[in-house]
């Protein structure tokens, strides 16, 4: 057995896993991610000396969320945590005496189900996570499709609505201001602001005013209930979702379509919409194999499993 | 110097092409698409006999304007030729002693240009071709992407407005109801049926009540010679060109995109107008590097040129 | 009691009816519309003479399918009739010596819900009439609200999809593409046509390949006898026409939104989801009176019912 | 000749006018709105009290940003005043001794414009004012259309994108969001914000990074000297407004169209945009008559004489 580190840096957390080339995680641990950016190779480093035992790991990984250089090494730029053409590879590498790769948090979390979950029976996956945003990962004929500049599979931003909702990144009508939690709490709290009579139960998590108890988890907790509106809006979640993924296969054509991230937690009360908006929305579907859809299989640890994985068999 | 033989299969024409390993067309062929499909393989033998001279070919590659099977010599279906499921790879074989690889029309095109065209500076290239439809070709790292079952990169039939126009493909909202030739002639024929006043040079194309003669290339020369419905006409078509490229760009991270087919005829008229919706629409734009959108080089030679290439390079 | 008569001219039906002045009918003929439109007025004066029984009626009011002039007695043009500028009322009015008054059919419509039916109880009444298409007429403070030029109310026509489903009426997004009886049938055969396998019952209406024989009435039917697809593409059809009416009534402000025409014989199993979707998508819903949404009382004879009382209280 | 007195109550101002009986203003005044919203009946009543000189006007014409009640004296709601169902006429009355009106502000602008303005010529006439949101009044047959409950012609927040841009009023896709000044400010600033090299006249605005200085005045400048940006983004917010108007004309049927708010003041930058789409947008344009579009005649005072002269035609 080879043993490699997992290091996942989002933007409250950095995780670490001690991974089995099995896919297995042996040993973990966290930091709260710095307000400091500078902070984070020296957190980063500490995380893997605690990891390190008896047995030498091969390598680390690192999953980040951000545009990751063609050299996987360098973060181009992080939405949520202050780096600019960052030299993070470098810099943990400075630290440690073990080889490091860097790659996209969302590949790394592809490549992890590729090998050791939803996707191990293909060659030919595509990872949808929905989480706040929606974040993706492509693996093409048992490769991880990077991209010209290394920031393929942003799949959240892809243009769903002209005119559409503004989104973060500057455009309209992008895919996850469709299809993730944060549209789902989005539409929940409108409903509630708009005096929607049906929205009572939702309506109730957040007594006194306070829209922030209105979440994901509880509002697919209350569709789990049997609450009309929470079903209604997971419906349309799914519908959403689903639509767009076959945009996306039409482009990828993937064999297997895994659905991450927490919203994959409504489990059954989302998949079947999902697959059916997916499979009505395929063009040409007489006349063509079509994917598999499912649910994920690895939870939050895809990333650091996949990313350990990647400083093994991929290794800068 | 090798030799391989490029065939281009049409609805309307079976097109055939002696190339260079420089991807120059020594000696070009060519036959009518007969209606009963059974014949094609016959056809397509003949054309190949043809272009054998005194040095033999290395392969045959046929480029097929539908799905190909992953074993590169199936075509699952295709819209305009009676074919389900058609062993074409296995007919031509059967009849003359060189290899054959069969591929998507389009893919063979993208590699044409990948190869001795417009992607020649990269090795991340994604090729949209605006003929009567949008078609596309994705070179990956150097290598076509053909997906998991062999029928990746149908952008044409991405969904980019949700309940929009209903396609041929049985969808509603296609990228190629708005981005293609196709496009073009229904707004101008649509404004001239209206009773558009503006529409008056258009409609005297079709003078006597010919919409038939309101084509595409006689707008485009409107246009040339300053006909401002034309000229905005094709302004529309450019953004949504440029607005599709973006969206795919979000997917695919291109480090080129090249612009193909019928339409690239009208050169600088659309050009800057599918740059500008390009560069307008790409998410996170300031923090990221962009690809370079240009012309296509090789015009309707690029699936022939490109067929032949992979008869040399990637033999089934 | 005072007596008038009804008459409805439609694409395929010239129906007309003796109505009392409580809006009954008291008797009721009809023939076919014939090919030549210069036969109409001999028709429609038959019609008359054959409902002039012992007391003499007060007047005729005819209601036709198109655009009527404001003098109450042009049809501009109507669509599935060869008429353009044509004098209707004139041409009728040389042939029977009872006042001759002309109105859009759909407005006689209104004007016979809002007098003795679904708007009995309010003077400003929306009718939303869903057949094939999408008819509307207005009334407000107790006065049919006909427009400038006398073609108001063509709601069927409201744009709800910018660069959506191309319409008969030349543009593309039109109201009736998403919420007319057309578009039912059009969803549902596109299902069987993608060879949608959730859509096994409805292939089933058509089987030999004959979709001619998937018609709204027989989804409608499908859909209560609990067929998941049926039931889901009324829910959809419901949801657009409730969102539709959101539109209308932010613009017109109507104490009543009555719901007729063919569709409205799905009763319960659409009007939920047109009522649920209108309340949802109502502007500033808190702050504000709601319109009530209820079906239509009148069915197919509401056009001659308004038409006749139209002919007793405003004639031209 | 009579006087009357108009009132206009807004967000920031509170304006009154001595008004002739042809629409003229002989003497104004003006004071803050306060925070305090109980204040405003006395300011109303002081600045009435200014305006009466020698002739005792025919009586007071209020008009205010809000849902105003059929009863024309109660205001429902308001978006920028703490007013919920507030007795606004009453409590003026208790003031003054001359009779007083409510009206909407937009309703009275268009009362305005028909009786002295762009719609001197019609009984019917459509204003749509593009302001910082959009606002409509609408008169038909020479009469003010109110709705059933007082709160029609809320045109702004017709939608016109499914699922579009979120609206203050709490839906999305609202016709203010994509042809108002703030759309027009929202659109400039994103561009800078996103970096885009042609942005960079309208960056200079702000330079030091102070958006708030990319202003809809500013734009239109900036359009006027040529900045290529600055026209094409006065070109897209003219098309929106063009197209939100073929959509009203085809429920409303006006004979005239009257374009006013601070955006007319763009005037022939705009308006050939506006009429353009208009007209392209208009269903089954070849067979019927258009209203003319045009811009509004008498600028920011429309609210104050439409307010007056509705004291005067149409006392409580």
């Amino acid at each position: 057995m080879t043993l490699a580190i997992g290091v996942d840096i989002g933007g409250t957390k950095i995780a670490a896993g001690l991974v089995s080339d099995s896919g297995t995680i042996l040993e973990s641990v966290a930091e709260p991610t710095p307000d400091d950016a500078t902070k984070i190779p020296a957190i980063v480093a500490d995380l893997v000396e605690r990891l390190s035992g008896d047995e030498r790991p091969v390598g680390v990984g690192i999953g980040a969320a951000g545009f990751v250089g063609e050299d996987r090494a360098t973060v181009r730029f992080a939405p949520n945590i202050d780096w600019r053409e960052e030299p993070l590879g470098a810099d943990v590498q400075a630290l440690i005496d073990l080889p490091v790769v860097v790659e996209n948090d969302a590949n790394a979390a592809a490549w992890g189900e590729f090998r050791f979950g939803a996707g191990e029976d293909t060659e030919d996956l595509l990872l949808i996570t929905i989480g706040t945003g929606i974040g993706g990962g492509i693996v093409h004929h048992g490769q991880l499709f990077r991209g010209g500049f290394g920031v393929a599979a942003e799949i959240g931003h892809m243009r769903v609505v002209p005119d559409g909702i503004l989104c973060g990144c500057g455009q309209r009508g992008c895919y996850e201001q469709y299809g993730s939690g944060r549209a789902l709490v989005r539409d929940a709290r409108e409903r509630v602001v708009n005096g929607d009579p049906a929205a009572a139960a939702i309506a109730a998590l957040g007594d006194g005013g306070d829209l922030s108890r209105i979440t994901g988890p509880a509002v697919t907790k209350l569709a789990q209930e049997g609450d009309p509106l929470s079903v209604e809006l997971l419906t349309d979640l799914g519908r959403w979702i689903g639509e767009g993924a076959a945009a996306l296969a039409t482009i990828l054509d993937p064999r297997v379509i895994a659905i991450g991230g927490g919203v994959a937690a409504a489990g059954d009360l989302i998949l079947g919409h999902v697959v059916a908006a997916f499979e009505t929305h395929l063009p040409a579907r007489a006349h063509r194999p079509e994917a598999a859809v499912r649910l994920a299989a690895l939870g939050n640890e895809a990333g650091i499993i996949g990313a350990a994985d990647l400083a093994r068999v991929e290794p800068a």
